[in-house]
């Protein structure tokens, strides 16, 4: 048996290098440290450093990134940044060392926003315990893909189901869930925190259990950067350049056939929503108003939608109005750069007595918003 | 329309803050940048900087890191490294910027190996071709949940199943795949590109299609670090400290018992595989030869098994030989720590007459070994 308590000695202390090194490196530095009174500590050590800035969330009132924060070196070289009091909610945040930006070393919780990556920390007690994962059922979250015969290609997808679901003779209504310009179908699973969000608010009783579908909405992409076979390129918007056979609102009728021929869900008007941010808010906008009589659900979220002199858009508005639907939600931030365009919209709205619940929030174009109007958008459906 | 264009154009520069900020310095800087040759280089945009290191696993002979290859400064600030011409493969780097170990803020693609970050890139023309996403038919990686009433709790699993599973009226094989000390029910999904590998050798007529269930080993664990309801904190080793109620091995019939009421698969011992590197090389030693006549197929990748004095296990041993199996595949490299200690392993098979196949490889405990084990391994399997 000594030779045993050898071998598993030696793969505790050696494993693979890399893995080694971080626990060494590791065990010196913690980053973040979030304290009792929900102020957080980042630490950075960079003995020969001259300067290193912190960039984050949570340095200004409006939640935007400013240029950073001078963090302060001690006698060992070790950097520190100390936050005020913060309150409940998801943060990010990059050092700048030197001018180079770089991801906390000792924070492995990282996201990418088109080809930004940053660490990110939860601050529990109020809102981000919806944002963190608790001991509560869980949902799966499937990546896949289907076939839309429309763009004609493979596109892959994620689709998250609520606990009970696999084990389930129930059928179950269908959030479609859309992310903005320079996202994919990953983004509402990283920045969105849908998964978490979801499993916390059915725990909760206050969503019903739903399945919630994240497409890929750039038509000209079959999948997120470095899950199609165009390789491992750097992230882009793109939104110019490629010409797909169709828009990915004219394709989302493949999408809708795919998930209810695949899942068990049921397949009414009563049981579908949609909803997006930025460029999604402009697919929900355009695919509800569109599908005949489809979605009895729709979220609008910091959209990019426009109504304008556009008669067959004024047309379709109309004829969705005399359909009738449950809940059009429109929900904008003060500071969005889209508020006075989400502000005409409702204003048309208005004057053809299309009926809509508007939610304005503070702050601007940011993710933060995002899943607060997830979080207040999922409880209201499908009741 | 001139209003949505201006619109649009808004969405594509502005978005939020920390994107536009990728998209500015990302234009700068292109890194890795693989060329016609297969060598590769990489660039760091440091003006600031004293020194800038690039460590990674292709700049010595045995894959292993050495303390790093300095790069070398031109007069914009921009470091650079060309490698030599790469064997085709999946290969791992980081920056250490005047001693400060960082990922390329330019690549994306990062892996986590314990607490360790670092960026991979894919060399293509040969074995990197299975680790890449190609134009192929893809199967479906799911995260989801399986109660352990032997751990008494609700442990997180990660499920591939192949391209037309969903779609098939089949029953299919299953390979359980099980990671290393340190590793989790992500490891082998990142580190080990095992839906790329299966993807790519099924679409190629060399594996059967089969379903890879991969696990969580470690007993005193939910969920890989962020995923369970323990936070965000370090990722660690932590194979001392806590007190499970059984072992992995022991509870993994709560494993096969959900696979088999959850999934369409074959529930008999020609279509079950067990296989897994390292620790999890000593866990399929053990699940093998410890569920009765459970397995046709067992592979251990650099395992962790000990025979030695222990009688116990020599007679389930003998067991195992008596049942008989199709194959017990062992594969270890020349450098690895546990050479000796298979060598010992398959010297007592030797002498019970325990029939075995035994691939010995270059290099030593390191995750190029083990996606070449799997590749080689997935195709013996099921045939």
């Amino acid at each position: 048996m000594k030779r045993l308590f050898l071998i598993l000695a030696a793969l505790c202390v050696t494993m693979s290098v890399t893995a080694q090194e971080a626990l060494r490196s590791g065990s010196r530095i913690v980053s973040p440290e979030i304290h009792d009174n929900n102020s957080v500590t980042l630490r950075l050590f960079a003995p020969e450093a001259k300067k290193v800035v912190v960039t984050a969330n949570f340095l200004t009132p409006d939640g935007n990134p400013v240029e950073g924060t001078e963090m302060t070196r001690n006698a060992e070289g070790v950097w520190e940044y100390t936050s005020p009091v913060l309150r409940s909610e998801l943060y990010n945040y990059n050092f700048v060392v030197d001018g180079v930006k770089i991801c906390d070393p000792a924070n492995v919780y990282v996201c990418r926003d088109v080809a930004a990556m940053f660490n990110i920390f939860i601050i529990d007690g109020d809102r981000g315990e919806l944002y963190r994962v608790n001991n509560v059922p869980h949902g799966s979250v499937k990546r896949t893909w289907y076939n839309s015969p429309t763009l004609g290609k493979d596109r892959r997808i994620t689709v998250y189901t609520p606990a009970g679901y696999e084990q389930s003779k129930e059928k179950y209504p269908v959030l479609y869930l859309l992310h903005g310009a320079g996202g994919d179908e990953e983004a509402w699973m990283t920045l969105g925190r849908t998964s978490q969000i979801l499993d916390n608010l059915i725990a909760q009783g206050k969503a019903c259990p739903m399945l919630v579908v994240m497409t890929n909405g750039n038509a000209w992409q079959q999948a997120a950067p470095g899950e199609a076979a165009d390789g491992m390129g750097q992230p882009a918007m793109r939104m110019a350049g490629s010409r797909p056979a169709a828009s990915f609102e004219e394709s989302f009728g493949d999408v809708i056939e795919w998930v209810e021929n695949n899942y068990s869900v049921i397949k009414k008007k009563e049981a579908r929503a949609v909803a997006g941010l930025s460029m999604g808010g402009g697919h929900s906008f355009n695919i509800s108003r569109t599908y005949p009589n489809t979605f009895d659900y729709v979220g609008l979220f910091s959209a990019a939608a426009r109504i304008g002199d556009n008669e067959e858009v004024k047309a379709s508005l109309a004829k969705q109005r005399d359909n009738g639907f449950k809940l059009y939600w429109i929900a904008c931030g003060k500071t969005d750069f889209l508020y006075q365009a989400n502000k005409d919209a409702m204003k048309y709205m208005d004057s053809i007595n299309f009926p809509y619940t508007y939610r304005e929030s503070d702050e601007g174009h940011i993710w933060r918003n995002w899943r607060i109007y997830l979080s207040e958008f999922a409880p209201m459906l499908f009741k």
